[in-house]
C-alpha cells in the first residue's frame, strides 16, 4: 500500500515557543551552532488502492483542511512513496 | 544558512493514539481510504557555518539524544538542505 506523508509547519512569521525552548535548550547543552529551530507535525498514513489524481486532490485537500490548521500552520510537503506532490498554493 | 530537518516518529511495534484519533476522524469524515495514521514531529533548524562531517555527527547526536526519545521513537530521517544524510543505526 503506497504510503503518505504530510509535513506541517508552524508559519514562519509567527513565534514558535516550542522551537524556541528547544533552542535554548541545545545552547546550554552545548550545541550553540545550531539555531532557529521550529517543530512541526509529520504525519504518515496509508492509501487503499492505487494513488490516481483524484486521490492526490483528496490528499491535498485532507492536508490543508484536516491535518493543518491554516490560520497558524503551513502544509510544506506532501509526499507518495518518498517522491514529492506539488503542494496546493 | 544550511538548514536541516530531523524527522521523528513513534516506533512502529507502539500505539499512536493520537493518530487513531485521526485515522478515526478521517473516516467519520468521508476519507475511508486512508488508513494507519501515525503522527510524529519534524524540526527545522539552521547551522553556523558549513555542514562538515563534524557538525553532521553532532546533528545524529542531538537527534538521537535530544530531539527524540530512543525509548519510543525513531529518528527515521535527516536532511541537509533537503539531500538525505544517512541515519545511524
Amino acid at each position: 500500500m503506497p504510503t503518505i506523508v504530510v509535513d506541517v509547519m508552524p508559519k514562519a512569521e509567527l513565534l514558535d515557543p516550542q522551537g524556541k525552548a528547544t533552542t535554548g535548550a541545545l545552547h546550554r547543552l552545548g550545541h550553540g551552532k545550531f539555531q532557529n529551530v521550529r517543530i512541526g507535525k509529520r504525519f504518515e498514513f496509508t492509501v487503499d488502492g492505487e494513488v490516481t489524481d483524484a486521490v492526490l486532490a483528496e490528499v491535498r485537500k485532507v492536508a490543508d483542511e484536516t491535518l493543518s490548521n491554516a490560520v497558524i500552520e503551513d502544509v510544506v510537503s506532501i509526499t507518495v512513496d518518498g517522491a514529492p506532490v506539488e503542494v496546493a498554493a
